[in-house]
């Protein structure tokens, strides 16, 4: 008997948890904390998903889905989307489609990837093009930000824009002086801050050296990539010491990939260290399609929910005693509502033909399909 | 550029990193450390795939697969590990011949669940029997430990063991004692004890009261066990402040299944908090195989990599001023290999037909055969 038993009631499983949490999810969530960037509390995630996510993917995803990840993306509450980049041509063009075909959310800030002067100039180019009295065109997209992005290891810069780190942050600081001068914000990426797939262990100095140069051209934010996902709370604790050193910590962002199961325990490592900002992707998008069992940044869904999604199960339940109350995440995200994150976790899983990496978002919608077909089964019944 | 070409590299990748590493780890990492229970940074785990993880299976698994899996996972540095079960009289035949399969590691303990008088009376026939004078059978199986279950809540009490908390705890108070004459360590497990299937949100004040009957009756360890997957750290905590109350922090063990990806993270909050056991399973067997998208224990690959993954990636590489030490986790698991535990992950998955769902594992496997192909291809230009 005993646990065996719990397969056959698997079935029949969260009745009460669920019943009303799921279904009520979506519109109390955003009641229950303001999100408010004067709130020691608040954590702001950048949905990372439709740009570093899906800009691996072997075959192109046609510009109206990326636009439907986005408008769904800011649906659901995301304030924060990086909506694409203009790395090459071909990126460009579908970026500028993407851009054309998404809607403007107003509470919602868009930022766009460049890696030089002509990405920025080309996106520069379509901004203001939209903006002329002339054009009877919708208004321009509403892109606020620009990413830029260097590494902390020369040998990781040398294999993907062909320069060493000192190079790159040469050809950058022009780049971030211009954006400036536009009117936009600059967010940096750092690669590889704990190892590198050409060079091994990362020296922490390097990470600290870079983000504080990226911070002196402009930089708003300077976001740190676990890009390997090698990164342990030990690790991931090390390098933030040697960074703080010359960073604030409030610029700083992480941006851990789940490839090894750690992710999530380093964003709690970094927000026990004073980070309040963390890259995330919906469904877990990313990674490298080309190495089986690499996976990608860190599900949007499952850093909600290890933020958050205590408060999916409400007040305790079974009497014990006097009524006690539940123990809740101190952690504030905004107006993110998870039942619809996985959703759009697994429909963006399902169109590239796959399922979603993320753990949360698959158990929230494999306990939904339970109590559905409870539901259903009940119905018959009657 | 930039990224996109990481993909064309992902085949070359990890050159200077793994290279030497994942075949040094084999031997190296038993030497790193020194496993004692007087280190304050010794954390114990217990393997419990070969029982928790699977007992959920629906078809049964063949003796001397089971007993394989004891064994390997013994040779792979695992000292404290759940063999089997004696909860019915199919689950005992196929634990007794499992037990009468294994060898005996000396540094290796074995515990069996047992349910009851009936099931404690059984077990305690095998190994006596194994022991008279007149048998000439092979020494009696190695088993030092029964492990005894309760849960949080009365809903999943009844409907697993079909009686109250309380009737269950009346129950299993003669089990403990005439294990304990018998010369056997007790174990007490605590189910569901963040969210309950039947009830919701469980009250920590029970889990508590429960923890402290199963230590009265005897018990020199009690795990927590997050059976439903939905603890945080805010709510992990929020439970062990209240359980440790009155119970000794070294008495409590983590038991945390990563139905939402939060396990790791919930591990290093209660290593936070001062415990140092945690229950996982190779290849993170168990879960519900009736419920879609529901994962089960943490897989003890994930945990070992979270506490000592940084092992892996040896010095800092690329030269960066003046040499700098790499940081390391101070957590000390014992001499485990992770390679090893990893082949064990995939092995197992194989048997039942699907993948390990352990993201070390997978990784560290991928990243190993990364590496073989590209000296395959180096050797065929040669």
């Amino acid at each position: 008997m005993f646990y065996l038993s719990v397969n056959s009631s698997c079935i029949r499983v969260l009745r009460s948890t669920l019943k009303t949490t799921l279904k009520s999810f979506s519109t109390s969530q955003p009641t229950l904390s303001t999100a408010s960037s004067t709130n020691p509390n608040f954590v702001k995630i950048v949905e990372v998903g439709p740009r570093d996510g899906l800009q691996n993917e072997p075959k192109p995803i046609p510009p109206p889905i990326k636009a439907e990840l986005i408008n769904r993306l800011a649906i659901a509450g995301m304030r924060n989307i990086e909506a694409g980049s203009f790395v090459s041509p071909k990126w460009m063009a579908g970026t500028a489609e993407v851009l054309a075909l998404i809607d403007s959310f107003p509470k919602t800030g868009y930022s766009v990837l460049v890696p030089n002067q002509k990405g920025l100039h080309d996106l520069l180019e379509i901004l203001s093009t939209s903006t002329s009295p002339n054009s009877h065109a919708k208004p321009p997209p509403p892109v606020t930000e620009v990413a830029i992005f260097t590494s902390a290891t020369d040998g990781f810069s040398l294999a993907n824009t062909n320069v060493s780190v000192s190079g790159s942050l040469e050809r950058l600081a022009p780049v971030a002086r211009r954006a400036l001068d536009a009117g936009l914000k600059v967010r940096g990426y750092v690669s590889v801050v704990v190892t590198c797939p050409f060079s091994g262990r990362v020296d922490p100095r390097r990470v600290r050296d870079v983000s504080r140069e990226l911070v002196q051209m402009g930089c708003y934010e300077v976001s740190l990539g676990d890009t390997t996902g090698a990164g342990t709370p030990a690790s991931i604790l090390g390098m933030l010491e040697e960074v703080a050193k010359e960073v604030d910590i409030g610029i700083l962002a992480g941006h851990f990939h789940d490839t090894n199961g750690t992710a999530t325990a380093n964003i709690m490592t970094a927000l026990d260290f004073g980070l309040r900002t963390f890259d995330a992707s919906v469904g877990g998008l990313g990674g490298c399609p080309y190495s089986p069992g690499a996976t990608g940044n860190v599900a949007t869904e499952d850093v909600v929910y290890a933020l958050t999604g205590d408060r999916l199960f409400g007040d305790i339940g079974e009497p014990y005693g006097k009524p006690a109350k539940a123990v809740q995440s101190r952690w504030d995200v905004g107006p993110v509502d998870l039942v619809r994150l996985a959703e759009i976790g697994a429909w963006i899983s399902g169109v590239l033909g796959r399922e979603t990496t993320s753990r949360a978002g698959k158990a929230l919608l494999a306990r939904r399909k339970r109590e559905e077909d409870r539901k259903r089964k009940e119905g018959a019944k009657l």
